[in-house]
């Protein structure tokens, strides 16, 4: 989807300002149109800060009503079809729409429970987390009090804002609502980087389960082409990294032993900050390998 | 079982020694009788000498007797309880007591195959082997000609007499039949010795099964008190060591990304000299983890 | 410096080509002209392969002839300010206007020996050579037939005049003439990369003799802001980088053993390949460290 | 030297108890008298802790004079040979017999300064300290103030005390007063433990002296034989170990640049725990290496 540039939003008077951002905020154009007071921007970072701040400072009724206008995750107008273009897409990022029935079941319970607890739906910014990690955090906020859960919800607002915004609009400065996974072999036997190393990502959840996420091969300078997560969050959660060091060493012609010592070797790790850069690499011999969270 | 000293042997007459070593070679007591030509015996590797030399200068037709005499593994015969207790103890060893009737089916008819193809029974160590490695070498030895087939058999037989006789003579010598393998957990990230982490070892199969082996926490030297396998070849296959490093380094204090980069760690290895020392320590810190085949 | 443009060349005449390119070959100005027979060029590359070849192809006595032309190494020309600018360039590169008497003696007996030997300078590209690494060539080419050395010291004025090629004509392509060393230091107690920490590289000799050659201080990427040696060949030597992790790990606060274990790291590598890029990180600890030729 | 056994002592009078251990404190045998009111000692510990006790409960007046009966460190007594057999022996262990004029002059100064300062030399066990690190501690210790640096004094005997009662008498437990530096090399090239490379451990001083300490070369287990320094505390310090890699990855016939990348590393540490266990192992490729205080 092309996106606008800021200079078109500049130029635009109020009504098609509001239009173009309208649904920037889940079923409130009523945002936009405050922000607009702010209108012209330099940077989409101010448009950002504007629209925030029209969010934090809204009456605690007003920030309610702006909570109530989001669907359920994971809920029946998700199976319905009945979400916006925005929540759909996110929704279906982090797997919410394939869920199996017990998994289905599972979120309608919390979604229920949290909504009898607080009187509003579970808000949450999908697109930086797993399935695990969104249970996580239903079974960590039904633990707040309602006040703080208020604050919580509208941060969570604020978040899926800056990554709609950064998906809509262009300037000349870059909202930071993306991360980065990326790795890099190296084969310390030759002194040099591994090549035609393949490589697969997988996210791990709690109960066993696994998604594979990316398979690639390692060009000429131990890299992959394009790295494993970028342009988006990466999602909080549990990763595996396999690499298929026994295939690699063979074809290069190193003694190995049959079966070879190493042969897929399992990096596991999780994300802890969406927006992070994450580079794990593997320094690799037949024998021998270190792994660390490199930059 | 306690176990016989050489100088008891060195000391009976022939029908005593034939007596003692009647099991070393199954169904076989006539090899004993054979190797009481070179009585008395300074060495335990002296006998074994005996005994094997007695086994591989048979001719042919006494080699096939010989082979003929062993049961099929996993097979009608273990499973009505009809082996000896050297054979029924070796096999449930490598967990051939423990197949799903899916297993059990896949080894008749490899056995079946086997046993079509060359006119005798697959023998092999199977102390030296797991379940997967077995599969392999079933596989493998079918492609086999028929002579190169026998010898091979034979020297598995060696390798069970050489087994048998350590766990029924005790001498000056030991003879090199077992091997080892033992971890060691380093904190880098405090310069000392990792102390209370839980490590487990899981014997991996080809199809995705996983048998736990041993659970074992680290003492204050950063080992277990005792190897994870020792006294015993450690059968040829591929093996997974989990060490949960983020309860140790939660309960040390040190910072840790929350959910922690790295939670449980897993090595991933196979073994191919089941008389080898294997040792797979691991250095770490929160961020980083380094492993090898030490020694 | 500017450089000329490929196309400037492609416009001139050829007493204009012949003169933008005379000192490219020391005093053999005519190896420009025969070059230019294959005028105009597309890629500098095709430039280089002219004036090459118009060197490989000339008759014994032509190449006796551009060899003579050459200066002694070091040489008392050197010290009375008589060699061309290139030349003078090049030498001082090396060190070999900072020689102390001795090594000023020892180069001018090598000079005198080999001279005797061949009936022609030696000759070397000194911008791929440390001191030391010169030193071991005069050893090692004193073993060599006049044949062989004849063709040595054509092919290393090819080195040369590929040096002198990429420093005097831009186009759309560039020789291989430069290598890279870098470095990169993690701190893989903290997880990131280690910044502010002081680097510094020397250069060293057979004889215990140090050259400094470049400080810096790592960024918050844990790297330097420039390689520490790039767009020029890598000198053939041994070198130590030397960084300076107890500061650093003081400074972020890491709890550390007084005197500290680990202070000022040397990591002593050497350089075969002046064209090959040496990446040389670090990844420390209080109490440990790795590091390995990465890329 | 022969040693005492514990049960000799206590099957001694007390004339003769306090004849076996005149010595252990310098020129003070009603020390030794003192603790003879403990006997007789189960444990070595137990004569320690009586001859210690008899020490810091002292008045001050008498601790002083226990203090004044000491040497001078490096001192014209030590030059004149007017020491007890167990200073001389000490004062050499740190190499304060071999000081050049220079040094020599410094510790006369600093001696003098101290002197003065507090009126009683300056008492250190230096056997558990190298020549730079009395010299850091002479520096740290005339910022003391005057009662501060009594106990500091009283502690030093005492630590002192302590190793000439180990040295002399032997019982059913030990005195904890000694350390160890050990190393071993691992080849994760081969996956095995690297044999015949040449270490060498030197002493460095913070004027950039060396002293070399021990050679020796790696057997079959990558250890060497012995420790590097064992049976004796280690002095607090800096140290570099030397291994020979490139001689050992020449000989094993790895591939090798030329010159080879890492030829002879160093790895420099400093001791701070003189009672501890330093071993730094070194885990090595042609292209590669780590190290860390392991255990």
């Amino acid at each position: 989807m092309a996106r606008l540039s800021l200079d078109q939003l500049n130029a635009a008077d109020e009504d098609a300002f509001v239009a173009a951002l309208a649904n920037v905020v889940e079923h409130a154009p009523w945002i936009a149109q405050a922000a607009f007071g702010k209108w012209p921007f330099a940077m989409v970072s101010a448009l950002y800060d504007a629209m925030s701040e029209a969010i934090r400072t809204l009456p605690l009724e007003k920030k309610l009503d702006l909570i109530r206008a989001h669907p359920d995750l994971a809920g029946k107008a998700a199976r319905a079809g009945d979400l916006t273009a925005h929540s759909t897409a996110e929704q279906a990022g982090a797997g919410l729409d394939r869920l199996s029935d017990r998994q289905f079941e599972a979120f309608e319970r919390l979604n229920g429970t949290y909504r009898n607890q607080f009187g509003f739906p579970f808000i949450i910014c999908v697109r930086r987390h797993t399935k695990s990690s969104i249970l996580n955090e239903f079974e960590r906020r039904l633990r707040h009090r309602r006040a703080d859960e208020v604050e919580t919800a509208i941060a969570e607002i604020c978040r899926i804002v800056a990554l709609r915004l950064d998906a809509t609009v262009e300037g000349p400065d870059r909202l930071k609502v993306h991360g980065q996974l990326s790795t890099h072999v190296l084969d310390t036997f030759s002194g040099r980087p591994a090549a035609g190393v393949a490589v697969s990502l997988v996210e791990l959840s709690g109960d066993g389960e696994e998604q594979p996420l990316v398979r690639a091969v390692t060009n000429q300078a131990g890299r992959t082409d394009r790295p494993l997560i970028a342009d988006r969050p990466v999602p909080i959660g549990r990763y595996e990294l396999r690499f298929d060091v026994a295939e690699y060493f063979s074809r290069i012609g190193a003694p190995l032993a049959d079966p070879p010592f190493l042969d897929v070797v399992p990096v596991r790790f999780a994300v802890a900050e969406p927006e992070g850069h994450y580079h794990v690499p593997l320094l690799i011999t037949p024998w021998s390998y270190s792994t660390y969270r490199g930059s």
